[in-house]
């Protein structure tokens, strides 16, 4: 029987502003990215998200990111390794806490917006992010794209390297994600969402933006949350995973 | 034979900023108060604080602080209850993730400047520090004034507290510290700052301003490390307190 | 005939968040007062409701506030005065170019949240407010509550000092506000906010919590925009106002 | 009668911390780059820098960086144009407010670090830059490396570009900077320092790496305030080029 892990960020408010809907969002996802502090994440919210996290049996994860409150983490920055390192780590530890003092832990780590997409090609910050997760805890899972620098030299580390897929993003037919800023990039049309993610759980294969069927393997797929109807398209994603016969469960 | 354990702020520094000679006074204290990035202390600089510390024996305790880079914590904010514990357990598990990876752990918890003079009259911000404390480690010791509302309630929270003095700031008849805008507030005479270190370490007592002889019960001392000649004069403090027959050691 | 001013916080979103609905209060506002970048507002933000102030020929005023992203400058901070000076003309300098650039200036300050709330009583802040207004330009009127010492402070240095009141906030019969945690200290009837709102500004006068009539002179309402339903509650209270014969404009 | 410039970075500290020795720099140079609050330079260090710099006559120009505090402006950051563009103008008049209360003003603006170097190739952030510079002041001038996108695209902007050189840099044959990382890329013996300095004012040459003798038009020479022995360097270098002859002025 097939299985599938679905994602989605959450705790992406800073103090008074509030942008991802973390309890609808709860009921929807087996694992949680939720915001450590540096792009989104006060550390109440993160309190709050952990234990609701951990009443629904939802995984926590580190998102981590650079710092920068100000770009919502979407702004590459040139970090030194050590000092990314060292971040990536202070985030993990900061999350931590919360996760333990609701009664479960970090189980894995995904890092967030501008840093995601740099440690795809980006060899010494991919081995800054590996080594930071290696000083938090040497047997953390990290979730990132199949064929990422990232994941390759995780698991050359011996942390387990877990692949994702986005049913609302284009593919080329390399089995890459399609530029945001080309044309067709976003997959918009609902059902369009709900039938590829079928497609990924259930068979590992997707259609490419030129039209033809690719291989895309992946053990968890990434659900967004922060725009209106999200959380609607969520749970039917799920639902319709579930009626496809795909077991929808965590992937640790 | 008398013991006393010696602390001090390090990691005083942010990104290009430094402030504390870590180095030297990890040489010299038993216990270091190591800052979690809220006043000061970037990730990568507590890295390598906890490294030191780990190498030389040091007990590592995190300094939390009020969110105020800017004023290096040192004005007092008005925290609502719930922000205040969920940050101070946020700087903890920072911190706690570099002690591990050192081969040490977070040993205590101090707070800083503003927090830590707040803390002291302030029933619900030290409520608020106990319970982020608890959240955080529920054996973890507290270090503070005698007779503070935070050493109080940490008590009454099942906390080890730990109490501290200062030899170079003039006590009341009472046993408070005179506030720093009153003359004679800081004893900044060497010789004199020494031979308080060993009379309270030793008998427990010290000279207040009035003259008076009053008791002061104290298992560490603190020691600063920003000024010009602190290392030399916390160095002479040590060696005089080893001359007098005093074992210097952490308190845990 | 009579005329009142209606002025609200805008621009108090930061980054990827929003927070209020800028395009609709300006379309009933008749000054602006811009987050400038300490409890909210990047420079982008303001460089937009400047643009859009300007095109609607709405004032623009400087929402100056504590140092404090973390808690929207919602918590009391002891800042020095030299310290709050400063920062005061600092943010009242940024917002300056953003409002030149696109054709108006900086027509007034007004302090935000714990900040605004301090200096109704507190000497020193009040006047380290004023004194960073003096700063950034001796001729700039200060918005605020009727015999608060910033006012009073700020008329003494020759500022001209200028009156607000709330409308849905309740009064005690000395014309001070109920503060927030009492029972009935904000008014959330619409139909009472409109009324209220018209008789401060035709007659200077509201019902106290109490029953009683008092007197609020005001050039100013204080209308809120950050809760739902609330820029049509504002669109309400100018028809109304305007209905009444009473002449909305700006105090300046 | 040759004359030249003498710039330098001035209030990079932030809060506790301290990094330039601000009041002997204003001794020796015309114009201080002061640190605006996005790299370095709280708003009560800005003041004071530019209430020093006007009493001795020393230009005060905008030293505009990232928003990076933890990485002093180091990192190279992505940031969009329209947020570059906003950033940039709200420093320029956070700082303004300072230099117009000392009797001064701010009179041209220099980026810092990261972004300094940035603008040498990067022609959207160069463009964003000098669309900055022209939302705070159309007619301001823009310090930089001499072929730099910047310069050039300032130039284009009606803005006037004004050039600086570097006595303590190693330069390619072809008058660009030698990389930092590269052997030889910083002149540290402070004789030959002096020695380039002079060769730079009076004769716009200078000896490259290569041993080639080559051309570096430059109206102002950039001096380093942040090291040991940094200030001491700076007066040797201006009293030799007024003993060579040198007029040192400020270039506006």
């Amino acid at each position: 029987m097939a299985s599938i892990d679905l994602n989605a960020d959450l705790g992406e408010g800073f103090g008074r502003w509030r942008l991802t809907d973390d309890e609808q969002l709860l009921s929807v996802v087996t694992s949680a990215n939720v915001a450590c502090g540096f792009h989104a994440g006060d550390a109440a919210t993160m309190r709050r998200v952990c234990e609701l996290a951990a009443e629904r049996g939802v995984r926590i994860g580190a998102q981590v990111s650079y710092r920068d409150l100000a770009g919502f983490g979407r702004r590459a920055m040139d970090v030194p390794s050590a000092e990314l390192t060292a971040e990536v780590a202070y985030q993990i530890g900061a999350l931590e806490v919360f996760a333990r003092a609701a009664g479960s832990r970090v189980s894995y780590v995904k890092p967030h917006g501008a840093l995601y997409n740099r440690v795809v090609h980006d060899e010494e910050q991919a081995g800054a992010v590996v080594a930071g997760v290696l000083l938090a805890d040497p047997t953390l899972p990290v979730l990132g794209l199949p064929g990422s620098r990232l994941l390759t030299l995780a698991g050359q580390a011996g942390l387990p390297a877990v692949t994702e897929a986005f049913a609302d993003r284009a593919y080329t037919d390399q089995g890459t994600l399609v530029p945001r800023d080309r044309d067709g990039a976003v997959v918009t049309e609902p059902q369009a969402v709900v039938a590829r993610s079928v497609d990924l759980a259930l068979h590992g294969t997707v259609t490419a933006l030129s039209g033809s069927r690719i291989e895309v393997r992946a053990r968890s797929l990434c659900l967004h949350g922060d725009t209106p109807g999200a959380v609607d398209l969520a749970r039917r994603v799920r639902e319709r995973l579930e009626a496809s016969g795909v077991r929808v469960e965590a992937f640790v």
